[in-house]
């Protein structure tokens, strides 16, 4: 592993600075060891640096071309590929992750950088709006200033430094100080220190983008308190993206909070299908519950079924299943303990262990867990994420049963229907319900894997995400950091290119009530 | 003016209900009397009562198709004119405005009806996207559930029970518990009824819409705090907001407070416009400044000017302009105190007095007061709004005076600035400026007089209004109420037709990156 002296500092503008006493290291939890560079904790005042430094660069950063930005990007893209294997086996120390899963993570990130670049080269996401009418009025989304974004530990290149809260505040045209993640502070390193070339590269003004580092809860609250910040991004347990937008909404100058806080995705199995492909479903889900040690926001951490009598096959080959089944190393031991903690306070609430691979020292045991639908409206505490591999199985005793479990359920990132034509016909009932629950409902499939793209919904009504009309994942998530302005009367000369008369973008517009591509007749 | 058994009470779904046995009436501001009919206030089980119904009559009314929430649209329009001139008469005796302004604002309530309606007719306001991959993933905007809405004193029919709040719900599928202000409860009462008919001609489920009476914050702060509320439209003072605003992030479920809560609405006149026309802008100011005795959310509240000399026949104008200006009764006593409460505070305070018109009792007097941008850079309290007919003019020693004014101005629902072609170019920095600072900025008009179309914004950062993101007029204003929802791998069959391969409502939708209107291919 190379070693550049500014590892273990803050990047602040285009410099790198240590003015803290705070060190700390990351663990390896492969090898059940700490790794050996340090790392500063972010001051107070450098982080009123960067903030300041970043309302400075975004007077002139908002000015650029969405070209420009797309421009600067592609580059951040292309300096994390120059990164090369460092970052790989440097982020894999640090999560545990393997090196094969890291790399099409990698693939990930860029590619959604590349997305959200192509999306705004073609320039229709502002929403243009003009109504010629007198007065003449002309709207269109705007950035809405510096983002302050926080990295999820579970995705140490995608939802991290230039993950997509990162890449859709850049393409809006807001400015970023990003607090990165604890545990993988040198994988965070290596990807700003990309971001930074990227921003030389292309000549964006410098404060475009900052990193500070941090493993204190007030380091993030200063950061969400602080006048400069306009926006937060956050992924990450409920219980710090609620901390996190309490604090923002109790500031004298209230600002928004994009938390995507994880969810326990219920999957919901109908009575034909069992009967149909039983086991073949459970050793889908299986591998669903325990893909990449189910450090997935959208692992599915609990499944229904309608009755003892069709589950009967599905049954018992996920009991099979489960005990060949494999775990491994959590991202960190803070991690693997909550996820044996919440296992352990199942089953003092009275959930049944359905069955359980082999234990390794270190790692995370797979566990499916069973519970009635009785049990699950008496205590809904027990349907509450559990986040490592396990799922808890919930036996109604009938699909009225099912029906009252949908309704009484809390937002979701995503829910999830398995059924025949014929059990989905019958049932359309309970995907109206589970619409009204989640941000993605999949027919027949499995919530692990969300692809980037324009359609995407990662994201969902409360407690899973906040604002519910929000996703963190796809295009779309280019919203949360704008908001609409309208020009009223404004001669040609001070209106911006894409809402000026002749459309010299060539860009979708609402001219008069209608979607159109020319200029305005 | 005709009386019915049910005036006085809440409409609970279809049905009138008084089971509260406070009593309110409302007060002619211009006969200065109290009106005789009594209203009851709504007890808290009949808001439960409201809610339950909404919350039911949701999984219904969310299955309607645009269609057929157009044709509800238009039939409430329709109800609303054949409430005839007993509405207008109503109106005027509860809020002191005279007949033609309520002629005018009934035009634009029911004009407001239909864009919606024709907007959702059109159907592309889903925002369709569709990524044909593998998976299949489509999304659109569906509506969050029961939103409760506040009616605004100053817009008895415009921004009340049937005004853009209402209608923008409506029109996205949501289901409305409305509640009435407390100064136009007769008028309300009687939009109230036409909504009603509507409801039943069109056939929609009842709950759909209810409306309850109250006058105690009590009332309005049980309707936030509810479980089955998903919303809030409110358009008030940035008291009344603020306290909606706290009291609906701190619940268990935190929801979202679309609040207008109103601003200064700063107007800029540059050097050379001033020494070009000062005078006309002069009389144009005065007029805007005292429109509707000056309560619009848009009065502009506060004007720059950058040098004495150049504004010196624009000063000279309005001193004479304001002794001649007319004031008039307020909306309320309250209202009307307030402002005075307001004048006295800012002459406490050290600020001019400019000039003011003569004072009739029990009238709001128009008054321009002065200050220099010293006095308002040290006292930011003396620029915050006044509701009424008076303006303060900011007397800045130099541009540069200027533009550190308008930095540190806070959040505002328009910024205005007057300038000739040369000053306009010049001074394009100060125009970037307040494009932070506002929903809509304005070139050489005033900012009273906000035309409902598809571009208008009336919003803007905090403290004009919560979230920044937002608009309350125009049709934009629907997706407060919508969130995004993706479907993964539906069969056509579950699919909403919006989302179906073969467009069968014909919409725009970005198919696979790119906007198209026709069937996939």
């Amino acid at each position: 592993m190379s070693r550049t002296s500014s590892t273990g500092l803050q990047l602040i503008g285009n410099h790198f600075s240590g003015e803290g006493d705070q060190l700390f290291r990351a663990f390896d939890p492969v090898q059940q060891q700490w790794l050996p560079t340090e790392f500063r904790e972010a001051t107070t005042g450098e982080i009123d640096t960067a903030l300041t430094m970043a309302a400075k660069a975004f007077i002139a950063y908002k000015k650029t071309t969405s070209l420009q930005r797309a421009a600067f990007l592609q580059a951040i893209a292309e300096e994390i590929i120059s990164l090369g294997d460092e970052l790989i086996s440097v982020a894999s120390s640090e999560s545990g992750l393997p090196l094969q899963r890291l790399q099409g993570e990698r693939d990930r990130t860029t590619g959604q950088l590349r997305l959200f670049a192509n999306t705004i080269a073609e320039g229709s996401w502002v929403n243009a709006r003009i109504d010629t009418g007198t007065p003449d009025i002309r709207q269109m989304q705007i950035p809405l200033g510096v983002v302050g974004i926080f990295g999820a530990s579970n995705f140490p290149l995608a939802f991290s430094v230039a993950g997509g809260d990162t890449a859709s505040a850049l393409a809006a045209g807001c400015t970023v100080v990003f607090k990165a993640h604890p545990a993988h502070p040198h994988t965070s390193h290596l990807v700003a220190t990309a971001i930074r070339k990227a921003v030389m590269r292309t000549q964006m003004p410098e404060g475009v983008f900052s990193m500070v580092h941090g493993t204190s809860h007030e380091t993030g609250q200063y950061l969400v308190a602080h006048p400069l910040v306009s926006a937060i991004a956050f992924t990450g347990s409920f219980k710090g993206g609620k901390a996190l937008y309490d604090t923002a909404t109790r500031r004298a100058v209230p600002i928004p909070v994009f938390a995507e806080m994880g969810s326990v995705n219920p999957v919901f199995f109908l009575p034909g299908i069992l009967l149909e492909k039983g086991p073949a479903l459970a050793m889908q889900l299986l591998q669903s519950v325990t893909l990449g040690v189910g450090q997935f926001c959208t692992n599915p951490g609990m499944f229904i079924t309608p009755s003892a009598d069709a589950a009967a096959a599905f049954i018992s080959t996920l009991q099979q299943g489960i005990g060949h089944a494999t775990g491994g190393p959590m991202l960190t031991p803070g991690i693997l303990h909550a996820y044996q903690q919440g296992l352990d306070y199942l089953q003092q609430e009275g959930v049944q262990v359905l069955g359980a691979a082999q234990t390794v020292p270190d790692q995370a045991t797979p566990y499916l867990l069973q519970a009635t639908a009785a049990n699950a409206l008496e205590k809904p505490a027990i349907c509450q994420e559990v986040f490592g591999p396990s799922s808890l199985h919930i036996h109604a005793g009938s699909i009225e049963e099912v029906y009252t479990l949908a309704r009484k359920l809390e937002g979701q990132l995503t829910a999830t229907i398995h059924g025949t034509e014929e059990d989905l016909r019958e049932h359309a009932g309970l995907i109206d319900i589970l619409r009204e629950k989640a941000g993605r409902i999949i027919i027949n499939g499995f919530p692990t894997g969300a692809p980037v793209n324009h359609a995407m919904v990662h994201g969902g009504p409360w407690p899973a995400a906040t604002p519910a009309a929000g996703t963190s994942l796809g295009t779309a998530a280019i919203y949360r950091f704008c908001r609409p302005v309208c020009f009223q009367d404004f001669p040609v000369y001070l209106l911006p290119p894409e809402l000026q008369d002749h459309n010299p973008l060539g860009i979708w517009r609402l001219v008069n009530g209608t979607f159109a591509k020319m200029a305005d007749s």
